[in-house]
């Protein structure tokens, strides 16, 4: 079975990105919609046949630490060595360093089939990736010789060093230290010391080498330790030393977790000993910034896994409910010598799948739509274009990487709410599916974290600048869905919208007082997650009305779907957007003493 | 730790519900307030000393079967062995049967602490109580000092079988065969034949005996099968016969279960040889509406796990919050040498506590009232006051099951999220509080069931009499809360909801097609509960401002929560509701093939 149907990627590749027309684009003009085909074809196969196949065994077994050695289940390296052999870990990357330079959305529609079917492990090709792609962007030709173009052949593996026990969220207060000592020809070195937590990835024995990307605290030039953020910089830590000796860097511990058990996860020590050996990447107090580049693919890529898993949810459980015989319709509810109806015909499972399907499609939509404008902001024909791609990639990070992650969840809870008590079996998937995707509102920044970004940086801090190019393709959407009479409902929905959401960011800004702004967040983040979605919902109906009559089941799945979306789920923001405009403080203002 | 503190029990019982007031009533003129307490007291001892340690071994360590045997952990048989010595099987039965006579509504708030600390283990003794309770209302003297009074003194354990294995919510598809086969001491005596699914304590080496009670289908007097529910009786089939012999039914296999693993669950082969022996409880063909005086009892509980279960994410969370200190004020915020604040300070935090402990305290306060009104139905001193207490529990139990399993949930996923990356751990408790609960919207009818239960018969049904029983009862505390000038948001916006509600039923029900009544009942059923709920924390409220001050933290604490619950969650309800009124066909009409 393959989760995500590929009826599905090519219509939203297709007939509404696309993609097609990125081939014009000199980058990618070796490349036609036969190649990404391709590409997504063979995609599906290892999924199917190399990924999916370890999915429960690899929660059953988790990772183990014994002796100073991590060891996970054979099948995880074997799926990782196909995965490399096919080619993955070069997909988006320039032909100039190994890559096959394919568009980044095209790259990112691929990896959807690994991340559905088994997620923990196709962690490990998500953070090598993004691990390369910052070195490409960051640090100097050595050390992308010596770390970068082996993560893209799939021989070294890449991690994310940020947090430490005592500092998750607060990157600031990070204690570990990276102390000068001289410099060789991979540029200036350093002795790092110190803890980090929640490495996932942080060790194992399926790659030759493994890239740590650590944070740490450095002097600057004059020997100062900078405060705060501006004293961070930016290091990689190879495990294996480039003399082949092993480097100053242990496992202290394995996290044990609800879900994504496949996907190591350490508590690593540097500089136990003499001090870990570390290269500085980039400029000294650039830590963050750079870090950054990394954690901002590793938050579409966390949208990503929560979408595609509300994909297999709500995949498996339609299989469940056409197969599971159970009740009668209204119709034959007085004839208990009646057969008994497959549980799909029942309104309240109609219900069900609807909302995991509006969830599911307008989840992965979501993520592709930000994937292309990866692609814009690499391409665009003109400097207005990519920094409009620009601003509006950074203001929908925060909703690509939570929207998916908040509501996927709920989509995973119908997929077992339609099983039944076999869905809270383990015998079944979707327990686990839920288990899995819970960590993603957590990891590579909170829900509430997220919040902060985009009321605070992306919608407050820079006046609506990236508010107002949002709006304007919002509009392009109202507008071409204007000849369409089917549509005319949804659209009036999404205006209604709109104007809930200016209005209480006008409110907000105008009357809240400045410690009060930010009390709701989270909720903030919700609700534009909600419109956004909403109007993606209403792009792809307008794209829908444009395909061949041999797809009009595929149109009028479309129309349906996004009619459910802005009938039963976007009207929900009027209140939530309600207490974010009058900066509603029942929850805030209730002194801490009193829970 | 205790997680359900103690104030907050004397608070509903004392302040709110004012169960002193039942030692009144001669069934309970043996008891005092003091007496209550000692039970209290004794209940939040023994959950703290003998079913909170074992929480997480039992969810490591679950049930084992081999060799014909099912093995639990001994921790479990401890815990059972003392509560079964200090009485607490026999709490709210009559003296005349040995129980100690407890007002349900006392023993209901006991039970909460065992709950509370080991949700899988508390499972044993709800359904032993729940069968003992049937027995004593539907089986002959002979069958209740077999089976009833040994479970009451904690010797025998026992078991609802309804579903099999093709047949969960669809009881008239039974196949379970009961064939006639004389009678005895013990009354009419069957051969029972078939397969159950889903048996929670369906085999264990705990109790001496295991009492089984079976929905079957058996001839009625003429010899005939009748179809459908009308053909169903109900049957005790014991583990061990009354000769001492064992009976014939066998464990299939266990159920490997998402959570709630303490509770051993058994695919159970009745009557694989000769036929189990079973003999009939109560009149032929009254199978269904006898078993469900278990079941709504059941269906009491299961709201009383699940608010304990959100009760106790919430006090672990709260204490979390208090002790992990992580980034900084708004006002600190710009010195990074400053300390890190205690989480709890921060407003997303604070939003995330104050919606468990909205949800928590008001499951509780829901679970707690119905009791109340399960005492009443027992003692009311009038015909009049023991009809409409019948009337309100039947309206309220599908919400008292509901509620609490809905938004327990949403309480804990909020628990989880203020861990951070530590929730989504083993090492903490939350993630498996989460999978606990999981069951809750799915066992003893599931969340649709019960939307159809509620909308169906409970409010369509009886063209609106227990409805405007309620509505009265809402309209006193409105009326009580009149005074009180700090209430009056509140009660304007459950004025405000209850509006919504009736003009949602009456668009319904005069507008809607037949077939179309059914269609959102499941967001009738949460709408509904957060209007129950809303009410009940007014009605909290109005007694919290006659407490004493030296409980004004209190007082302020339960002021600050029912504002919290009126002002961010009580106006959800409005969008549902409109839904519910103009039978909103977005998902029903899509034809399943369109999935």
């Amino acid at each position: 079975m393959d989760f995500i149907p590929r009826r599905e990627l090519d219509f939203l590749l297709n007939d509404w990105l696309q993609v097609g027309e990125l081939t014009r684009r000199e980058a990618y003009t070796e490349h036609s919609v036969d190649t990404f085909t391709a590409v997504l074809d063979l995609a599906a196969d290892l999924a199917r046949d190399h990924f999916a196949p370890h999915y429960k065994t690899a929660d059953a077994n988790e990772p183990t630490f014994a002796d100073g050695r991590v060891t996970l289940i054979p099948e995880i390296s074997d799926a990782l060595s196909a995965y490399a052999d096919a080619g993955f870990f070069a997909g988006a990357f320039p032909e100039s360093v190994g890559g096959l330079q394919l568009p980044y959305c095209v790259a990112t529609a691929a990896f959807a089939h690994f991340c559905a079917a088994n997620i923990a492990t196709a962690a490990y090709p998500m953070l090598t990736g993004g691990n390369a792609r910052l070195l490409l962007e960051c640090a100097n030709p050595a050390q992308i010789d010596a770390w970068a173009k082996p993560q893209i052949e799939g021989r070294y593996f890449g991690t994310m060093c940020l947090s430490e026990p005592h500092a998750g969220s607060s990157l600031a207060d990070i204690r570990t230290r990276a102390t000068p000592d001289g410099s060789d020809a991979l540029g200036a070195r350093y002795r790092v010391q110190g803890n980090k937590m929640w490495i996932s990835g942080g060790d194992q024995e399926i790659s030759e080498n493994i890239v740590h990307l650590v944070l740490a605290k450095s002097p600057d030039a004059k020997g100062d330790q900078q405060p705060g953020i501006k004293g961070i910089s930016l290091f990689a830590v190879p495990k294996w030393l480039p003399d082949g000796s092993r480097n100053d860097v242990a496992v202290a511990g394995l996290n044990h977790k609800m879900g994504y058990r496949g996907t190591v996860n350490c508590l690593l020590n540097f500089g136990e000993g003499d001090g870990a050996i570390g290269w500085r990447i980039g400029e000294i107090g650039d830590g963050l910034p750079n870090m950054f580049r990394m954690m901002n693919e590793a938050r579409t890529m966390v949208g990503l896994g929560a979408a595609t898993l509300a994909y297999r949810g709500y995949a498996q459980s339609l299989d469940y409910a056409r197969n599971r015989p159970q009740g009668r319709t209204p119709d034959t509810a007085r004839d208990p010598a009646s057969p008994m109806t497959p549980i799909v015909e029942h309104a309240d499972v109609k219900r069900m799948l609807m909302a995991q399907k509006a969830i599911a499609e307008g989840a992965l939509a979501l993520v592709l739509y930000s994937a292309k404008l990866v692609d814009e902001v690499k391409t665009a024909p003109s400097d207005s274009e990519r920094v409009e791609a620009e601003q509006l990639l950074s203001l929908l990070t925060p909703i690509t990487k939570s929207w998916p992650s908040e509501f996927g969840l709920v989509a995973n809870e119908h997929a077992i709410q339609i099983h039944g008590g076999y869905g809270y079996t383990r015998e079944y998937d979707v327990e686990q599916i839920y288990r899995d995707n819970r960590l993603n509102p957590i990891h590579e920044g909170t829900h509430g974290i997220q919040g902060m970004d985009l009321l605070g940086r992306k919608l407050l801090g820079d006046k609506g600048a990236a508010l107002a190019i949002l709006m304007a393709r919002m509009q392009d959407t109202l507008n071409a869905a204007r000849p369409h009479p089917e549509l005319a409902g949804c659209a009036q929905s999404l205006v209604l919208a709109l104007v809930q959401a200016q209005e209480a960011m006008a409110a907000l800004s105008e009357n809240a007082e400045p410690a009060a702004l930010m009390d709701n967040a989270s909720l903030a983040l919700s609700a534009f997650g909600h419109i956004v979605v909403a109007w993606l919902w209403l792009d792809q109906a307008v794209a829908a009305m444009a395909l061949p009559d041999e797809n009009q089941a595929q149109r009028a799945a479309k129309l349906a779907t996004c009619r459910y979306f802005c009938e039963t789920e976007l009207p929900k923001v009027a209140h939530p957007l309600q207490l974010v405009g009058s900066a509603n403080d029942a929850a805030s203002r209730v002194p801490s003493e009193l829970f």
